[in-house]
Formats: structure tokens, sequence, C-alpha cells
């Protein structure tokens, strides 16, 4: 097994699904993104089929829609990421735990302390999924009536990525001697002061929290413009890609890890894992059928407000039965804008069609049975398309129950996915080296964790 | 017990006992700051003797101290509190859980949801205690090499004290309607913007979380200085006081809930718990010797740094066997440099004196037995120089587990002191009322929690 290449399984657990059908869809639960219980239960199953990661994924504003579409939208509330998954680090024991945090709207102190301290509690399971942030209205919330352009936000991110970085390489991992005997709590020789003063940030540090138990938690990235691909180029250890053909994902890998060369990177410390939404049924006619059930939960007021967001653009006033017209450039997310347009392109879709789609899910889907979807997986894993895949599933729990209870076990007869963990962090589960501390290269290798130890579950 | 007042204890549990020597004491847990399995049995501890909260503290970089102070002190490193205290409201079912943030360094957008968070996963146990952040190299990490005024921080935070709380009350407690059939997730009457734009701050809103249980979590402050007894008596609901002496408990008692009055607040509203230092022995003399033994264990060079510190003034080239010169005013605490300077003049203390009480603890301190301690608390609490208290622990876990099993049975025989808790959320505890919204005053009063109903210990 450990010959054949292995499927990297995360699981986008919000806005539950992105289907803004699935509150509504027999047996799931209308609460459940905001229900701890539900979502501790659906945290310990996505663990019990040995997914690498529960990925919390964030926004710092209610969603910028028209107060028509977001009443009908179960995606206006959640729990904040970092206390949400530090509650779920005591509930679970191995399942990695990846927060969204923004490099626009947050500070690199509070970033790296957070992670740090997620990554002590749960003993070496956090990672970063770093966004900059597209819905221009979070500026709203955050003094500024001005969303940063694309290329600054990407810029900043860039600085804010090598702030943190130094922040959690504060401390060597063996710094904190604690000599009873000596009074001496640790080693100043070991302390490094970061001392940063760039073009977007100063920060001086040191941090006040040890490195983590993982050196760093683990990078992610989900940006997909020219910038975002950089981006994970340079820095990233795990991609969300939005690719929606195989044959694009083909392309975005060989790209992505072909910048990685560039910058003297090992590809094979970078895992791809395209966004894919999963509807899993007895045969595909009734996966099919379930998907259209969950897309008819849409109302048409809101598909259509969707597709504004997505293309940042109004086009309610252009003939729902016509084609899409010319979208201008923009300011927000231009892969979401371009790959909604090639949709429309490349499945010649009216206005009111495409507004279905955007009103539920218009990205990557696997609609069949475990064997078809299975099937298409592997396509996607033997032609490099992808290292694996960061599933959403289309309601919960039924969706995620679903996949866990057949596709996972194909996957796993297959020999292409674990039927256990073999490590503990998440770093372990991904197969990615742990980083060398930058100020302390050559420190001792036996890693002093702070958290470790007799500690209980998390 | 219902007639006779009741005595509310916190725990202040950071830096671990502020006494720098506490992890080298005989049985302490040197690393007990930042072990989580070790502060769970602490949080348990308390939990099982029905303390009113957790409470941690935070600081938002390595305090300021030279490095040869430093790197004889546990304070350096530290969990951050939103990630640690909701793993632990993962281990606990009652305990408040009380986290300080910083009104200087952070933002309400931020802060509000964080805290809301907290609130739902623990299932009402929030509170917030409001620090304006007084060590001013925090500014380094923060991209300013000048820290806010005095005057300006306590502007900002009564300021930020009104958008959180706003923020709290965007939704009605029953907003969230989730009707299935109409397709209708929220009530978009009971969603209000706060669109607030005031001198500090802009934050439009809404939150994207719903109220919080408690309806706020429960307002702390702990600032002495005239501006924060003003914020406090027009925000608070706890104090974390910090008079030394009971004469000085008073003052502050009839000052702060007389400015209450002013402001039209009902004085029960607000329950006012200095910090006092705790050591419990067999005897008198035992639980001295227990204290001298602690502050041996104090380095003179931690001693000397930390009253510079303290009084934001270098008396290191001053006659260490004289008394303490004059002091001049300076931009950071007032109170700690009038509480130290007071304490040097009261006790006519010599440099040296005082160096050893600022590098351990310069305050209230009640040292001695079971039955002398309650003498004491009960004391404070009948002269009304307080409502309870803000406990420190002299070392961990030994000086807890004292308090717990020796002073606790002996406050609960006299009445004074809980035998078990009567509600379930940090605002029962306190007797605090829960706060009506502003936007939605006249709104239905079964609340909705949005974590409530089946959910696990937490
Ligand atoms: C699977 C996936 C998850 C994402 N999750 C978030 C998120 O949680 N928060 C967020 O602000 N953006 C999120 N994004 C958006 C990306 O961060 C990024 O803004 C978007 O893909 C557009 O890329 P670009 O900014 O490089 O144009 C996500 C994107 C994908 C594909
Ligand atoms: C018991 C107690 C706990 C405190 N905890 C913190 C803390 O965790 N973080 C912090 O920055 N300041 C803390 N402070 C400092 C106060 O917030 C405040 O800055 C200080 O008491 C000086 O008051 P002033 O700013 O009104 O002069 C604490 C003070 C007391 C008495």
């Amino acid at each position: 097994m450990s010959q054949t290449r292995q499927l990297h399984l995360g699981a986008f657990m919000r806005p539950v699904s992105i289907h803004t059908g699935a509150w509504r869809y027999p047996g799931a639960w209308p609460d459940a993104n905001f229900n701890l219980a539900h979502i501790t239960r659906l945290a310990r199953t996505l663990e019990a089929a040995k997914f690498d990661a529960f990925f919390m994924a964030d926004h710092l504003a209610v969603l910028n829609m028209p107060i028509e579409a977001l009443k009908r939208s179960h995606t206006v509330t959640s729990f904040e990421p970092f206390t949400l998954l530090s509650a779920l680090a005591m509930v679970t024991e191995r399942i990695g735990l990846v927060a969204t945090a923004s490099t626009t709207y947050d500070e690199p102190y509070h970033i790296a302390r957070r992670f740090a301290s997620l990554d002590h509690i749960s003993a070496g399971r956090a990672g970063w999924n770093i966004v900059t942030t597209g819905n221009p209205e979070t500026s709203f919330n955050f003094g500024s009536d001005q969303h940063l352009a694309h290329a600054t936000r990407y810029a900043r991110a860039r600085e804010f990525y090598d702030v943190v970085t130094g922040l959690w390489d504060s401390w060597a991992d063996d710094a904190f001697v604690r000599d009873v005997e000596q009074g001496l709590f640790f080693d100043p020789d070991k302390l490094h002061v970061l001392g940063h003063e760039g073009e977007h940030l100063s920060v001086r540090g040191p941090l006040n929290i040890g490195r983590p138990v993982q050196g760093w938690p683990v990078i992610v990235q989900a940006g997909a413009s020219d910038a975002g691909r950089q981006l994970a180029a340079e820095t990233a250890e795990v991609i969300f890609g939005s690719e929606a053909t195989r044959e694009g994902g083909k392309a975005f890998y060989a790209d992505v890890k072909g910048r990685m060369a560039v910058v003297g990177r090992d590809p094979d410390h970078l895992k791809i894992l395209p966004a894919a939404f999963v509807v899993v049924g007895e045969t595909v006619e009734e996966a099919r059928a379930k998907r259209a059930h969950l897309d008819s939960l849409v109302h048409y007021d809101s598909g259509i407000r969707s597709l504004n967001i997505m293309l940042d653009y109004d086009v309610s006033g252009f003939d729902p039965d016509g084609p899409l017209p010319d979208i201008p450039e923009s300011n927000a997310s231009k892969s979401a804008r371009d790959r909604t347009v090639a949709l429309a392109r490349r499945e010649n879709l009216t206005i009111r069609q495409l507004a279905a789609r955007a009103g539920s899910y218009a990205g990557l889907a696997f609609v069949g049975t475990a064997k078809t979807i299975a099937d298409e997986m592997e396509a996607w894993l033997d032609e490099r398309a992808s290292d694996g895949f960061n599933v959403m599933f289309p309601w919960l729990p039924g969706g995620l129950d679903d996949f866990a209870t057949q596709v996972v076990p194909e996957l796993q007869r297959r020999g292409i996915f674990r039927k256990d963990y073999e490590g503990t962090t998440l770093r372990d589960h991904l197969g990615l080296p742990r980083p060398e501390n930058r100020f302390f290269a050559k420190a001792a290798r036996e890693v002093e964790s702070e958290a470790a130890g007799d500690q209980p579950a998390g």
C-alpha cells in the first residue's frame, strides 16, 4: 500500500455544503451550521472515516447578499473557527483541524499565537488556511470603506506569512530548560526576536507561546488567481483547488508544481486537493435525483443574487432565458468570476440555468455511486490532476454518512486511502516534513512539546 | 442561606500565581502555565470547589523585562485565552470562563464574534475581561512604535464596548425561525445592522453569529485609575480590584458603586472582587514560612527589574538599602505605580525589600489558616469592601488544592459560599440579569440558544 499513491481527503465544513438549500433537505439538520452537538458528531464521523482534516471555512461578515436572498440561507451565522476547533480538539484524537484566517483583516501576532495555541492544544493537528478575503463588504466591519485591491491583498499575504512563520520560530524547540535548581526557565540563546520591518507590516516579537508541536501548523491556501497560485507555490503545503474539470485540474496541478520547482521547493511538499461536491446514490440516477431535489430547494431569488456575487456584476436586468453577457473585470475574486463565466460558456447555459447552479454549487461535482465516484477520484489521482479532494457534502448528516459508509470503504478497498491513521499529527497524515526552525536550524531534533505528555483526548 | 450575602470567587490563572518563583516551589508543576493536562486538572478542581469563574489573564507580548529577569520567569509563554477556554469548556460543565481581551490591540468585530462563539460553545459561561493593555511594548508587535496614551486607550475602550455589545444584539434571540416549509431561515425584521460610526471605530455589522446564550457574556474590568473606575461604573458587571487593604477596598467599593448610581445603574449588578494572593497553612506560622520560602525563590535580579516595571521608572541606580525616591507620572499603568509607592510608604520598605515584594506579589495577601483567611474574607464581605475575591494561588497545584480542601469548606460552613451551583450560566452564578437586546427589547423571552439542546459536556 505504501507504493500506490494515496488520496488525501479534507472535509469542507462551512458553509455546510455551500449549498443554500441544504438545510431544507429531508433529514438534514436545519441548525447543523452552529449546533455544537451536531458538529461534534460530524467531526467524529469524519475521524472514524480517517479523513485527513476537518476544514473550517470562514468569513468576517455576513455574506454580501441582498436580504431577500440572505434570509433563505443557513450560511449567515456560524461558530468562529478557533473557538470551535479548540473545542473539537477535545472530542477527537487524530483528525487535522484547519482554520481559515484572513491576512487582510487580522494581525500576524494574533494569528501566529492562536494557531500555535491550537497546535499545542490539539497535540499537532492544526492547519492555517490563508485567505486574503474576497468579500469587499468585509472592510465595513473593520473600520474602512475600501477593500484592499487584489494585488495589494496578496502582497500583504506574502509578507504576513513571513512574519507568522518567523514568530513561530521565536523559540527553539528546546528553549525551555526549566532548570528548577538554577532558577533558569529558558535559555536566552534559544530565543529569537524577529524585528520585522516590511512594506505592509512591522512586528517585533518574540511570540509569547512556545514553538508549535508541528514546528509550523500546516499551511493551506485556496486562492486560484495568478497571484494566488504564486503564493501557493511559494508557501502552501495544501491547496484547496477550485478547478471544475479534470483537464483544468491537470493544468492547474502542473502549473503550481512547476512554479514550486522554480522557487526551489519539492513538489511533494504540496498536496493539491480540489473542492468536490459529492452526492452518493445507490444508482447514478438516484444520485442525480437527489441533487435535483436539493437544487429545487434553492429559491430563484437566491440563485440570481448568488450569481451576481460570483460575477461581481448585476445580471438580473438581462433576459433570464438568454445567454450570459460579457462580464467586466473587478476587484473581487477573479477566479470565481472566471469559473462561472467558463461554466456558462462550456455548457451553454442561460442566465436562469446558471443562477440555479450559482445558488447551489457551480464547481466540480461527483454525482453517482460509490463506484463511479471512486473511479473519478482515482482518475484524478492517476492523471495527476490532484492529490486528493476537499469534499463538500450536499447536506448533513446524510450526505456525509453516505460518503463515509459507501465511498470511503470503496477507496480503501482499492488501496488508495488509509484504513487507519499512521501518525498523530496533520503533517503525518499528509506526509509533510516538520519545518526546521529558521533561526535554530541545527537545534536538537528532540521536539519538546509544551502540551505533549500525559494529555487528555485532545 | 439565600439571606446571607454570598462570596463570589474567581480564580486568576495566569501568570500562574503572578509569583515568578512559583515554578520552583517543591511539588509545583514547572510547566503548569502551558500544559493542557495540568490546566484541565486545575479547572476541574476549581469547578469541584464551586468557583464562579476560571479567569484567564492575557498579555499580547512577552513581558517587558530585561532578559536577565525574563529568563527566570515562567510567565513568558502561555496558551492563548480563546483557544484554551474553548477547550476547557469541553472538560467542565458549570464553571465560568473569563477571557481577557484588549480594546487597544484588537478589533471589535473579532472580539464580539469570539466571545459569542465561546458563550455558545460553553452554553452560557463566557465573560470578557476588558483591558486597555498596560505594557507599552505591546505596540511593537502591532505595527506601531507608540503606545496609545492612557486617556485615549480608555476613550477607545468605552466606544469599543458600545460596538461589541451592539454587535451581540445584531440578532433578536428569536431571529432564527428556520422554517423549512417556506424556506425562511431567519426573520429579516429581527436582524439589526449596527452602522456604528464613532470617533475611534467604524463598524457596520451585523455579527455573523447569533446572540450569545447569556445575551451578552459577563463584562469584567480590572482598571483601577480614575478612567478605569469610570469605565467600570458604566459598563462592568465584575471588577477584579487591586486594593491592598480593607480600608482601601471599602473606599474603592463605595466610590465605584456610587458612580454607578450616578449613571443610573443598580449597584447589585456589579460584583467587586479584589485580587487576593492566598497562602494556606495548618498554622499561621506555617503559612508565613511557605510564603517566605516561595519569595526566596525569586532572584534579586528579577525583583529589582519587576519593581522598575511596576514603577515605570528605573530605581536600580539608587541605594538598595535606602528609601524609595519620588516617582514621576507616566503613561503606563497609574494604579500599579501608585499601589507600589503606597506599599513602600505604608510599610516603610527599602528598595531591596520592595523589590522582593515586587518580584513576588505586592498586593493584597491572606496568609494564614483556613480560619483566619475565612475571617478576613468575611470581614471584607461584611464591611462592603468586596463581593468576593479573585484568588491567586501561590503555586500549582498545591496552593490551589490547599484552598479547595481547606478554605472553601470553611466558607461553606459559615454559609457565605455555595455548596453547589444553582444555575448553569456565569450570570446565574454571579446573580446578574440577562441583558435585554437593545434593538429588540420586547422580543420573546424564550431564549433560543443556537448551541443549546442536547449538547455534550461543554
Ligand atoms: C475550497 C475553497 C474554500 C475556500 N474557503 C474560503 C474561506 O473560508 N474564506 C474565504 O474568505 N475565502 C475562501 N475561499 C476563497 C479563496 O480564498 C480565494 O479568495 C478564491 O478562491 C479566489 O481566489 P483569488 O483570490 O486568488 O482570485 C475558498 C476557496 C475555495 C476554492
Ligand atoms: C486582578 C487583575 C488582573 C489583571 N489582568 C490583566 C491582564 O490579564 N492583562 C492586562 O493587560 N492587564 C491586566 N490587568 C491590568 C488592568 O487591566 C489595568 O491595566 C491595571 O489594573 C491598571 O489600571 P489602569 O489602566 O486603570 O491604570 C489586571 C489587573 C488586575 C488587578
